[in-house]
């Protein structure tokens, strides 16, 4: 089981959950995208749910706004492990009403929360999960990291030149 | 369909919860009771959802805390009206968690949300609704009504005599 | 009673409140419109809300931004269910406001509250309540729900060819 | 017009308002206590609201929890001041709902908010407002003002004796 | 004393405060408009403040954004009634720091609290607070609510025809 | 690498802490446990989240409380998935700071947040990203969540027997 | 200048603020406390603002709650650093009050605020303060987050031996 | 020790934290500018709080957004009095996160917090740090004070003349 699931309530939430799918596959994993609405097709999401394990996926990442509950429902589904992003829809109260709806999972079914409009960290984070298994994922992970702490090296040294002459 | 179904996600809501039947029972309302959690027992929320309406009842009445996802998840299988208590459970952040998950559906499937706890509102609601058609409920709630302005102008008189004087 | 009243606060309302009338409107549900300020025509909202019921109206909705008192003092004084639509207005504080002053209804006295802006569902969950008692509305909002479902299953399509050739 | 009416929505929100009559008491200005729900009895308070500028009264004191409306109504129907006091009750989200019911009035019918569960205050405040126009009961707010002082001052002095030796 | 004070704590206030100042002139009400900053002008605050009576002012209106600490701050000096309004500046966090900053008074000194950005009120409030005293400005008062009441009216009328044909 | 870290931030995190520990020994994984400050003892947390990978570690799961950073920290330093869980201290103001400190991570460092309080769910999911690897754990998780099914059915046949005889 | 003062807006704060003297105490750092209310008594605040430089003092820390004006009216006044300490006052909401009345003071005038009932931190902070400029205090600031260190470190190796045998 | 360091996570943090920069420069204090990101270069961080105290630095602002863990684990590291500058990123939540993330920090560790976006309150409070030991400093923080105050009562001016004639 190898492959990540990115699914959406809507396909309003492309514009933020391409960033997860992006990700994904800059660490060359396999990635499988699709709508699935807790409210407008829950049979569907039963489905997804039930099945998803069985498919060779290994993570599920989720991304919704207001009453988020995608997310949460297809933890009900799925013994996968399951990444909730919360989306700031319009109409959304400040983003809170999406964030708390993903987060505050009861006991026994729990939701990986990330940031409001976090979708490269679930895909990032989906990549950590595989990457504590599979080594040459994890070097992937270790070297985007190194990545990352390069371009604030190179930020730091343009700051430094402008204002410590 | 003139039955009233009043759901919970779990046991420890039936404290908050009990007041939705008991005023029911108090207008002489049929109700149905029962347990279903979203995130436990999704299956029995999905056939409950499907089938109320073919049995009876006119009204679903349900309260969740935390992360709710009952009273949407119902509303997202039943054509019937959906009334979605807020429940403040433990590790609730304050309350919060429940309201905006319940009250902040998207557009095309409501859930008509009352107070933070407020179970006995979710009942004298479901009596309006069914009030709306049948003259006797009507009549009930009307008497209900009358009742709680008795009470407040008696509260008043006794203020007054104290005060006043 | 079969008709649905849809009231506002302001004609600022009118922009939000509009989505109300077109969903009732395309359900074939016959609407009364209104404007009626509870603070500045309370005597207009007393007799509205002691009146509606033997007019033919079976279901109140209410618009109102800021301190939103309309849908709680049409509760006052109406038997019927009052649908509240706390409106998003110019200097509120991010929504709260309207949200706190139209759920948080003390015991006795309901208002079902949608979520901010939601005067679409505040249309549909008046469908849903006429529906609970009449078979022919009853079918539209399954016809409703059944095309919100369809428009998913197509933006699925849509995305699932877009990335996962 | 020199009295002050102490109106409130419940009996249980005396324990708070209690502050409000006996500050006023202890300026000797005359008091009217009275309870009247916006919710439960809304005919009262229409009464009320027209009638205190003819009875005598100049300022309103208002008190309620939750979606508090009787403030704002009973300022929506007089031309006095009303001060509004929010009542934190239970089942109030923490009192946001009962403090922006009261505080966020639309453009032209205001209510002068106090702190939550202020009650002291809003006395204080009438007998402000009555001060500003009757030089006795300015000099008492003044010697008020003093005696706060000196409960600061003698406080100080315990302090400093206790920590600054 | 029949003045009445407008100050703010900087001219980039004057936008929201401007409103304050029209009020009152079209209710023929005398005003002294004025710049004091709790923070910059320390000294000035406290003088306007210990003499505001004594030059026929009647009610302070205080304007301020952020940590908005002039309300409170001339009511620590005047016996007069403050009224406050909370400027929502840029930086605010959404407005909640001036509400809560100006409302939260301690007991003894309250600020009479308007909406966020509510100048209007405070000006209307003010003119209650005058015409608690004296018949031509509450007469004033009552043809405004007056007007008011017929702009809903008139408003009422257009989306009646528009849509009630 | 298939063991799972349990560190807090204090002993005062560990009766929350202590529902991860216990649920993960229910699921015969390997568990290691320690105290690592992110503001007492930092050298500690570097040298923690450098090395957890190299010793069989596969999840961490990191708990703390207020303004709450040895989550994200340990993300910063380490290439394994890290489990955030916001414990809710003594003067955290009602555990916001907790939850937004952990969740709010920028783009590139992922935590993966569950509720408030929320260890246990913590121990869930990191048994549940074994699992998505390791067909036996993966069994255990779905004999958890049927297990949890079992107690709402029992839960419902009581209700049901009482309610609705 | 190396005295510190500790004042706060009444002796309720005591409480809290007592941490704020005994850490100071602990580094030897002489300490003048004094009870000083922004609302009661303003030009004893005034004048302490004003002549705290020129008696010997380097760092005023200021504890209040609600509407907290003390810390921000000492800044106003005085050219030292001022450390605010949010009070959680009965009352008060949450504290969010004296938190944003304290924390976001406008630009020209700022207040070091610390954590809610956070006094140990502003004695540690003032200590700090005096440090950056006084070796053998910034040698007493080196030791004490040593023994922070080591308390940490003992926890840890009581909760590894209990749990990682 | 005379030398303030101006830090911050990322470069898009600039145009905010160049106000610190600005307004020391203004003083004539010397300035060290870097880039230091607590989640990408926590080496760096690590070596800086550590050594920042050894090279002439005597305090230590620094500014960071959303999970904002910068200034609270510079504190962790340094003995050295730290300001912390909540910077209101994109994806904040309305700049609660960064807020709450640098101001809760737990007893032992403080940071000095200023309002959201205020880098030049930073600047100035640096200032008064080093002035409340060097004379020369502190006349020019009342040297700017008093133009703060010149600038008010030239705007007071200008307003005075516009209303007041």
């Amino acid at each position: 089981m190898n492959k990540v699931a990115v699914v959406m309530g809507s396909t309003s939430d492309l514009p933020v959950m391409q960033e997860a799918i992006d990700i994904l596959k800059s660490f060359d994993i396999e990635t499988v995208v699709d709508i699935v609405s807790a409210h407008r097709t829950p049979d569907k999401l039963a489905d997804f749910g039930k099945s998803a394990h069985k498919e060779g996926i290994a993570v599920i990442i989720a991304g919704a706004g207001g009453a988020a509950h995608l997310p949460g429902m297809l933890a009900a589904y799925s013994p996968l492990p399951v990444i909730g992003v919360p989306v700031k829809s319009s109409n959304s109260i400040d983003g809170w009403d999406s964030v708390l709806s993903i987060l505050q999972m009861p006991g026994g079914v729990p939701v990986a929360t990330v940031a409001l409009n976090g979708a490269k960290n679930a895909g990032i984070l989906a990549a950590q999960i595989l990457g504590s298994q599979h080594e040459h994922i994890l070097k992937k992970v270790q070297a985007y990291k190194s990545n990352l702490q390069d371009k604030v090296t190179q930020g730091a040294r343009e700051v430094q030149s402008r204002f410590n002459s």
